[in-house]
């Protein structure tokens, strides 16, 4: 981030903006999206361990930041792809979850594979199929990933949002 | 937009982002995330008559842009009091929709009204209910207005996505 930039509110607004000193661009911040899936197959699930840092060596779902020009659709397949070399037919939404704190809102499908196959993408060190009961969910990456899988387990009809606050400690989410 | 920005790829990325010239600053373009909810009451729905381009006059949701530090639950009800002074009990998703060509996602909250009463915030010239036969479908700012309703319409259990091309041309979304 260059030094030029600095905090203030720009005429008309309410809120803070980053604003450069300079020519004065206003590099709005907005909540970004992340897409990706719970991938089933045949009652396992697909999990990914991570190459790369957050959380390198803990296991996600295929999933990363939505780009421009995508639907949200296409970017969960793309990341499918990136990440574990899958082919996703998705069987819509499983949940949207707010990590307001870090501005992350995550869109998270249910999928299962279209075409057999998948592998590790550059940024997994290693892709496989989970049984429930292998999950290792002492090595997840991100609280997140316990919410969808827990609703896919659950094979909820209906979208979900974030848990509630009891659930989440109550089981461990 | 500063005339400094330049579009080229990043070292180690694969696609062109801007970059300041100057200084090197990166501005990611991400998509935006616009948070609403079709609020019904007793069978009808709330619409609000923009006060602002584009659109200024037709009838619309209240929606707005998500905002940092907010989920998307929050977003949608500030939006619903800075629009249409209405307080909401959301009642869950009804759809996602992906405008990918302007890089926005709409996520959209069925809901009624926590607290009788609204009126129009500053960016609404007018805000009121509509019994379903009395919406005026050619004064509508936005297609998505148009599948968000239906969704609510039909009310559907699980979240939608963006309608498959042949029903939008069909039904006129």
């Amino acid at each position: 981030m260059s030094t030029r930039f600095q905090r203030r509110i720009p005429e008309g607004e309410d809120r803070e903006r980053l604003i450069c000193g300079d020519c004065g661009f206003i590099a709005y911040e907005n909540p970004k999206i992340v897409v990706g899936a719970v991938v089933g197959e045949g009652g396992r699930v697909l999990l990914c361990r991570r190459a790369i840092e957050p959380r390198r060596g803990f296991w996600t779902l295929p999933a990363g930041y939505l780009e421009m020009g995508e639907t949200v659709e296409e970017g969960a397949a793309r990341e499918a792809w990136e990440e574990a070399r899958a082919k996703l037919a998705l069987e819509g939404i499983l949940g949207v979850y707010s990590i307001a704190r870090i501005g992350q809102v995550q869109v998270i499908f249910r999928a299962r594979l279209a075409e057999p196959g998948f592998a590790p993408g550059p940024e997994s060190l290693e892709v496989r199929l989970f049984e429930w009961g292998e999950i290792p969910w002492d090595e997840i990456a991100f609280p997140s990933v316990r919410w969808a899988l827990a609703a896919w387990r659950e094979g909820r009809a209906a979208v979900a949002g974030n848990p509630p606050e009891d659930a989440r400690g109550m089981a461990g989410l």
